[in-house]
């Protein structure tokens, strides 16, 4: 798989997504904010890559000369690391992955802060920014692979399965999520055929999405998101797969706007309804998916396709860029510990806490 | 509102809705054939509309000149009701103008076939066909209006109403059947706000909808399709309302794709599910939506938007082109003859009928 971000000292490569498939371009971030821009302006996007790519833009701090002091460093840190954590509201992979870089810095900074600040200490502390964001990567990377097999297990053979968005390599460090999941089932010989929906209005399931799945030759069929209830009649389909921006304590999701839908329809036709996310997506503080934030984006990012009009000058549009799926909705919930099912906050602790809960599906 | 179409005897000017709302373009066609072609590649469209365009296209067959006997003519005219016919196949009114022009065109010949065919015979059959096309489109203008007034009648004040595709002006000869009980409920003050579905892969809600309610000053915002789930949760949707192209004895109703999925949603949410639609959309032949033939369209138009691929080059999309909605998803049909509700086969045929159904929403 192509590489998706590409990380040296003094600068941040970032693989411009909206241009896929068609071309492969990167964008060169050589700071904290024009990594942040880039993530706002969605060069690239999945809740994991997402934090990958702030972890290393939060590391090009040490790519400019450094301050007098301790406490210009600090506040320069601190500065970098909230534009960073408010590229973007609701992936919380963004803020888990700052929060621990710049926590990991501050914590040094306040160890240190009783001798003189010298250039060693920054060299050191570059060196800690660096190392705690490929720790991140790696994790991500380790989460996938962990996760995908937990997925394949809930799999029968033949499945036929759809997915939203793209929450594959593409979004994260690794094999993906949900894609992830279903790359392993492949691998497994269980895959008879994926349907993938479009995704309005970025379209990452049809370029993304379908460009995984072709990349891996598994058989695949892309769909407009208004005709999944129809496939889910008509087709049979085993499972529906997606990954998450956001899980509360209870297991509410927020993930790409059109996974909800997904869900309701799924329970109407008794289909499966399984998300795929790791551990630095829950966020443990929310008690409920009615504290998740969701992002609303431009209307003209619905108004316009590849730089065309498709609606009257002056229409106004709603741009949620997620939607919010509620617990008893999930059949499960699959993380790099193990499958989160029946989906509440009791089982959500047990799993993420490395226990085993009781009632597996 | 735009002329969808205009009659000459000697052309049909079409007003190209693939262009809407960037630009008004007639394609002109003189003959049954063109006028086939022109539906098929989906110039025009919108079930009631295609069934007078098509009855305008039968006329045109008098725009050539007259074959020799009553036999050739027969032959012709057998010819061109065939390829109208088979345009398109699951708009019911298409088949209905088309049957209708012909068996009257087939009875004034069988009626003087014992006479030698003569160039009078011919000019009174062009105008029978003429005059049947102009009487099946002012059928249509009245329906809309009749069917408008029973449809908003069914509306609370400070209604916020869902749509998809278009069921306007611009897929009818008159108001409109969904979009014609929206306007005339926003002409008595009903209408708060309404949301229309963009409507992948043709986006006919994105252009032709907005372009209608904006027309209106009916307060209107668009969104994606994949939004619809998480707008009836979080909106206070009063009703969902959706044309027709065909509906079975029983009240199951083929419409654009993604009405299905509205329906679904719509239950689940507990948000009323209306379908707008005149008489000659029901097939009581049909005894369900089990027998509707559903249009498969080709996978390009999924992966192409305004000329640009949005897939992988060789990605495979299905493209089912309607969906079908079962009876006791639709909370009532609204017809220009009153609304079936609760939606079964017994409401259907005394509502057709003229009468009135006991338990009426």
């Amino acid at each position: 798989m192509i590489d998706r971000i590409r990380y040296t000292k003094t600068a941040l490569d970032i693989l411009d997504q909206r241009l896929l498939p068609s071309k492969t371009v990167y964008v060169r971030a050589k700071t904290p904010a024009q990594t942040a821009t880039a993530i706002r302006d969605m060069v690239t996007r999945g809740a994991p890559l997402i934090g990958c790519t702030a972890a290393y833009g939060y590391a090009l701090s040490f790519n400019t000369a450094a301050p007098r002091s301790w406490s210009e460093l600090q506040k320069r840190l601190d500065t970098d690391a909230k534009t960073l954590r408010d590229a973007r509201p609701t992936a919380l992979a963004l803020a888990y992955a700052i929060d621990r870089l710049h926590e990991k810095s501050s914590r040094y900074i306040a160890a240190n802060r009783a001798s003189a600040f010298t250039q060693k200490h920054y060299v050191a502390l570059a060196k800690l920014a660096a190392s705690g964001a490929a720790a991140i990567y790696q994790e991500d990377v380790d989460a996938n692979a962990a996760l995908s097999k937990y997925g394949a297990a809930l799999l029968p053979k033949d499945s036929t399965v759809m997915t939203i968005c793209n929450a594959g390599a593409l979004a994260t460090a690794g094999m993906g999520t949900a894609v992830g999941v279903i790359k392993e089932a492949f691998y497994q010989n269980k895959i008879k055929h994926v349907f993938a929906c479009e995704t309005r209005p970025y379209l990452q399931g049809a370029r993304l999405t379908m460009f995984e799945l072709m990349d891996e030759k598994i058989p695949s069929t892309l769909i407009t998101d208004n005709m999944a209830a129809h496939i889910m009649r008509t087709c049979k389909i085993s499972a529906v797969i997606a990954g998450a921006d956001r899980i509360a304590s209870n297991g509410d999701t927020a993930n790409k706007i059109g996974t909800y839908m997904l869900a309701v329809l799924a329970k109407y036709h008794g289909v499966k309804f399984y998300i795929a996310a790791p551990k630095p997506t829950f966020d443990m503080t929310l008690r409920s998916g009615k504290d998740i934030p969701i992002e609303e984006r431009s209307s003209e990012e619905v108004c316009r396709i590849c730089g065309i009009d498709i609606a009257p000058k002056g229409a106004k549009a709603r741009h949620p860029a997620f939607d919010m799926t509620p617990a008893e909705l999930i059949t499960g919930i699959i993380t790099e510990y193990g499958v989160i099912s029946p989906v509440n906050r009791k089982n959500t602790a047990i799993i993420l806490g490395g226990g085993k809960t009781k009632k597996r599906e």
